[in-house]
C-alpha cells in the first residue's frame, strides 16, 4: 500500500538509485498558491551533506510538478511531483546484492517478492531515499494547514541517549569512527489545531499519527504525550483538568467555545498530548518517536547470503551514523498529511 | 471511520448504554467453522467483574451471530454479530451529562459533534466498552490464523511502574482505596507468522499494528521489538545478525527458505521484533504499549460544564481501577486482524 | 465487498433467510433527526403483497436502530439498523438446494465460495431480499438530502416493451398466467442538486451511479441522460446549449452563479442526463436502467446439480413475476446514497 | 478520486496540455516481465492521426517507466509510467477560455473548483487525453491477465446508428463535412476468465465495470449481455439453461468444475453476458456501451460565457469527429484493470 491518506491522498513511487522518486497528490482543494520553492526548503531539510555528521552523498533534488497546478495554483486535480535520481552510484551496492544486510529489509523483500526481483542498488524501495516522496506530499499539506493558522515544529530529544544538544555531534562522531552508528528520540510538535479534529474508534487521530510516524523506516516506537510515561503516574497525576476563564454570569457550548482559538476554557497541563478519544482538544499536539541506529556499518557481521549461506559483512559507503536530524522534516510531513486529513473528514460532513 | 483492515473488514458500532453492540465482517474466507462458542472465551477474558481488581459490573455479554455463518461455517459473506447491553444503569451517568470528565472525550466529542448529540450514557461510543466489538471481529481473525500456525499472547509487563505480578493486585488496590487509578504496560507477542507478510512504505506491517493499538483507547504509547530502548544502542548491538544451519555445499533462495517454518536460517536476536522494512521476518512480532491510568476517579478534581463554567467533579460508581488486565484480549485481537489483513493482501498478488 | 459508499458509507449484511438483515452506516453528519418512523415508508415501497402483481409473502419488516441515534438525533456515530426475518419458510427451498436455478448466482457462488458453504435457503446473500439492507441505509440519505432540497423521483418506463402505464397489470398477469416472467426499464430522476457535485475521472458521478444502480441484482444496464440513443444523434442535436437572463450590463463568475438555485444561466435542454465530465450541471439527474425478467419461473428448464449432473427445474412458490415496482424504491436509494457520498467528497475540501 | 481498483490500484494524473500524463500502478505482482514496448502498442491504438477520420494531430506518446520495474520485470513495489505532452499548441484554446463549451465540463468545473482554477488548455483534466493514463495502467493489466489465459476483444457495433463496418467512414466524414460529429455502440468481451471471479452486492462484477467504462469521458449508458434488451422478454427466454456433458455415473463439485477451463458443463446461451449474481460464469464477459457524438464541432451554438453573459461558439481545431474508433482500446484497458482487480480480491481469501 504506497498510498497514504483517505481524503489528502498521497501515492508515492520510487527507489533509491530508480529514474525517479515522486507522488501524486489527489484530493488537495484548488486554489492553493503552491510551486516548486514552496518544496524545495522541505527537501533541503532532508538533505544529506549539510554537516559532518551526515552522509557526503551530496543529492541535488529538484522537483518538478508534473500536473495538477496551472497559473501557480492548485486546480484540484491530482499533483504529480516528481524528483530525478541524479548522482547515485549503484556500483557500491554489487558486492552486497547477493547479501542479506542486518537490520535491512534485503531478507524480508526476498520473502514476500523473490530475490530475483528486489531492486538492490542502494536499497530500492526499502531506501530511506524513499522519503524524498513523502516530503514532497507533505510540503503542500504543511502550507494549506500554515494557511489555517496549524504549523508544525520538531526537534531531537535525545541521541544515543543523550539530551544535551550541545553534545549530539561528538556522540555521533564518536559512533562514527568506530564503524558503528546510533539512533535517538525526537518530537514534533503541532500548534494551532483546533478542538474537534479527529474521529473515534479507528480513525483516532492519535491512532493515524502512530501509523504515519512508525511508516518511517527506522522508527520503532511512538507515543502521544507523555506516551510510556503516563503508564507509571496515577489518574489524579495524568488527567489534564480544565478551568475557564468565562465571566461567570455568561454561558456558551462546548462546541462554539472550542473552535475559537482564543477559547475562554484553558486545560492545565497537556499530558494527554492534545489528543482526547481520537479528537483534537485544542491543545498542541506532541508525538514523539525513537529511530533506531542506522543498520549500514561498517563493522563486520554475521549474515547470510540469498542463498541461505553464511557470510560476513562489512557495509562501507557513504552512510549516515545517525539519521536523526534528517528524519524530522519527513515526521513532520507524515504528522501534516495526517491532521490535513483528518481535518477533511471532519470537514466533508458539514454541508 | 469505524472500519478496521482493507480485506478482512470490521466496521463497528455500538455505544455504551445503547441498544446493542456489534461487528460486520467483512472479506472473511469461507468454510471456516464459526458459531458464538468461538467467541465466548475472548469476550469473558475482557468481562469486568472477575476479580476484586476489576468493576463490579457484572456484564453478561452473549454474541448473537445474524449473518454469514451456515451450517457452522462461514459463507464468504458478511457476518454480522450483535452484543445487547443488559445491565447498564445510565442514572449513574445522569449528574456528569453536562460535565466534561477530565481524562474522557466528553470535550473533543461536544467540539466534534455539538453537544445535544453527545450520547453521555456511560460516556457513549467513547466507553472503553466499544472494545467488545473489537473482541467480536478478533475472534474470527484469531480463529483463521490459528488455523495457520499463527497464534497469540499476551502479558502485562508492569503496573504503575511495578513489574512484579505478585505486586499487580495490591498496587491496583492501593490505588483504588485513595480514589485514584493506575496505569500500565504490556505485550502482545505473536508466533508461528512466516516470513514475508506485510507491505512497503505505508503499508508497513509495524505501521499497521501502531495504528491498531493506538486506536484502544487509553493506549498513549507503541513500540515494535526493542522499540524506544533501540535508540538508545549501537547499530552493532541493534542489528539482528543472521547464521544458517544450511549444509554448505546445498543452497536454496530466501524466498523458499522463508516461508518455510523450519527455515535453516535464524536471526541471532529479535531486536527489531520481527519485522524488517515493515514485513514479517519470521521471527516473533513483539508490540508493547502504555496505557494510561482510569481517567474515571473519585478524587475530586478541577473542570468545566458544557457551558464552559468552573465546576468540581468527582466520578463515583463501578469504575475499574486500572484496565490494563482487561485490555490485554483487545490488544490480542486488534493484532490478530491486523495480522490478517496483511497476510490477505500478501495473497491477493497470488493467483 | 458490502460497503458502499467512501464518506457516507453503509456496509450491509445479511440473507434471505437468515436471522437478519441489516446495515451500518458510517459517516453520517450528527444532529439529523431520525427514527424508524423514517425508514418504514421506505421500506413498506419495496414491500411484496401489495398488489396481486407481487408475490403473496407478507414480510413485516420492522427496522430497529441499534446504535448512533440518541434523544432522536443521529450523534456522528455508527448507526446500525436491523431487520429480523419473520416469515421465511425455508422448507420451499430444499427440493432445489443442489440444482442450479438458471439466472440464479448458484452456480457462481459455489465457484466462488464452495458449494457446502452456500446458504441455498431463499437464495441466501443473493436474494433480492439483500436490497432491504439497502434501503435502511438509502433512507438516512434521502432525509439528509432532502434538508438540503435534493428529492427523488422514480417511475416505470416499460415493462415487456410496453409503455402505457394502465397496461402494466395485464402484462404481468399474463406472463405469470403462463409460468414465465417479465422485465422493464425504470427511471430515476433527482431534483434540486447544484452544479459543482462529483469528482473527474474514476469518481465521475455518472460513473458512481453506474455502478451504484448496476449492483442491483437484476439490473443489467444503465444510461444517464439519452444514454443508448444520444450514440445515433449528432453532437449538434445532442449538445445541451446555454443561455443567460442576466442583464447584459452585470456579470458574475460561473462559479458562483451555479451554486444558486434560482441562477439566471440555463440550460436549454438536458440530453446529458445533468452531468457533464463527471459533475453536476444543476439539471435534473436523469437515470434510466434496464430489469431482466424474474428468473424463478415455474415453466420447466434444464439445468445441473450442483455434482455436475443434468436435471430439470421448475421454480415453484411465491415469486414476483416482475419485480420493476419494487425495484424502483431500491434504486431511489442506491442513487440518494451516491449522491450524498459525492456531495460529502465535494465539502471534504472546504474548510 | 484518481485512483481505480481496491487491489491493482491505478492512480493517474496529467491535463491535456500540462508536463505529462501519467500512472502509479500499485499492488501488480512482482516477477512479471514489463518494459515500454509493452505500452506502445496500446498507446498507439488510442492515437489519433492514424486514418482521415480521425484528429490530424500527431501525438507521439512515448512512455517512460519511472519505477517498480528492475531488470526488467515488476518488483511488487509502485510502478510509476508517464508520457510527457509533447505537440500541444495552447494558443488554440486561448479564444475559448472564457466560453462554456457545450457539452464539455467547463460549466462544472468552474462550478466544481472556480474558473480561476481551471485550466483551459486543451480541455484540461477534462480532455479525452486524460485515458493516456488509463492506457499504461491497463496495458500492465492486460500482460498480467494474458499470462492467465484472459483475453480482449473489442468491435465497433455501429456508428450513428449504422451497423454496416464499410458504411462507418462515410458516416463520420458526411458529419465532418457537416462541422458536426457523430457517437456510437461499443462492445468489449473478455474471454477466458474462469468462473468464480467477482463479489456479491456492491462489488458485482458488473457494477465495477459499469463504473469502468461509464467513467470514460463520452460514455453514456452501459450494458452487460443482452442488457436493455433483456428487459423486454420472458424470463424463459432470458435464463440461461445449463448442461452437462459429465458421464452419468461420475460427479464432481460444481466449485471443482467451474475453475476448470474444459468443463463439462456449458451455459447452453449467454444472455447474462458472463456474470451472475455480481460473479463471473465462464462464459465471454460482453460489456456494450453508448459513446456521444463529439461536442467539440465547428457549427455555431448558444452558449454562456464564465461571467454568465450569452456568448456564441464555434470549435475550431483538429478534433475528432467520432471518437468511437480510439476509445475501444480505452475500454478494454478499463475492462483488464476491472477483472484483474476482482482476481486479486477473489485470491486475497486464498492462503
Amino acid at each position: 500500500m504506497n498510498t497514504f491518506g483517505r481524503f489528502y491522498r498521497c501515492t508515492t513511487f520510487g527507489e533509491s538509485h530508480g529514474k525517479a522518486l515522486g507522488v501524486v497528490i489527489d484530493g488537495a482543494p484548488s486554489g492553493i498558491p503552491f510551486c516548486e520553492d514552496d518544496i524545495i526548503p522541505f527537501l533541503q531539510r532532508r538533505r544529506p551533506g549539510l554537516s559532518p555528521l551526515s552522509t557526503p552523498r551530496k543529492e541535488e533534488d529538484m522537483p518538478e510538478i508534473l500536473s495538477g497546478v496551472f497559473n501557480g495554483k492548485t486546480t484540484g486535480t491530482p499533483i504529480a511531483i516528481i524528483v530525478r535520481n541524479t548522482s547515485q552510484n549503484s556500483a557500491d551496492y554489487e558486492p552486497l546484492k547477493d547479501l542479506c544486510r542486518p537490520g535491512h529489509a534485503d531478507y524480508t523483500y526476498d520473502a514476500r517478492y523473490g530475490h530475483e526481483n528486489r531492486d538492490w542498488r542502494g536499497g530500492g524501495r526499502s531506501s530511506g531515499r524513499e522519503t524524498v516522496a513523502r516530503v514532497l506530499g507533505g510540503s503542500l499539506a504543511a502550507k494549506i494547514l500554515a494557511e489555517h493558522g496549524v504549523t508544525f515544529e520538531s526537534r531531537i530529544v535525545s541521541i544515543h541517549g543523550e539530551t544535551a544538544p550541545e553534545k549530539f555531534e561528538s556522540v555521533i562522531l564518536a559512533a562514527k569512527e568506530n564503524g558503528d552508528s546510533v539512533g535517538g528520540v525526537a518530537e514534533v510538535r503541532v500548534r494551532g489545531l483546533p478542538a474537534g479534529i479527529g474521529n473515534p474508534v479507528f480513525g483516532k487521530l492519535d491512532a493515524l499519527l502512530a501509523a504515519a510516524v512508525m511508516s518511517i523506516g527506522a522508527v520503532k516506537g511512538v507515543e502521544i504525550g507523555d506516551g510510556f510515561a503516563a503508564a507509571d503516574v496515577f489518574g489524579s497525576e495524568n488527567n489534564d483538568c480544565m478551568r475557564s476563564d468565562m465571566r461567570s454570569d455568561s454561558s456558551s457550548p462546548i462546541s462554539t467555545i472550542s473552535s475559537d482559538s482564543s477559547s475562554p476554557v484553558k486545560f492545565l497541563s497537556n499530558h494527554a498530548g492534545g489528543i482526547l478519544g481520537g479528537i483534537s482538544n485544542g491543545n498542541d499536539i506532541v508525538i514523539r518517536f525513537a529511530v533506531k541506529p542506522t543498520p549500514s556499518i561498517s563493522k563486520a557481521q554475521e549474515t547470510v547470503d540469498t542463498d541461505g549461506k553464511n557470510a560476513d559483512i562489512s557495509v562501507k559507503g557513504r552512510h549516515d551514523p545517525c539519521i536523526v536530524p534528517r528524519i524530522l522534516v519527513v515526521a513532520e510531513c507524515m504528522t501534516a498529511m495526517t491532521i490535513l486529513d483528518s481535518l477533511m473528514e471532519s470537514s466533508s460532513a458539514k454541508f
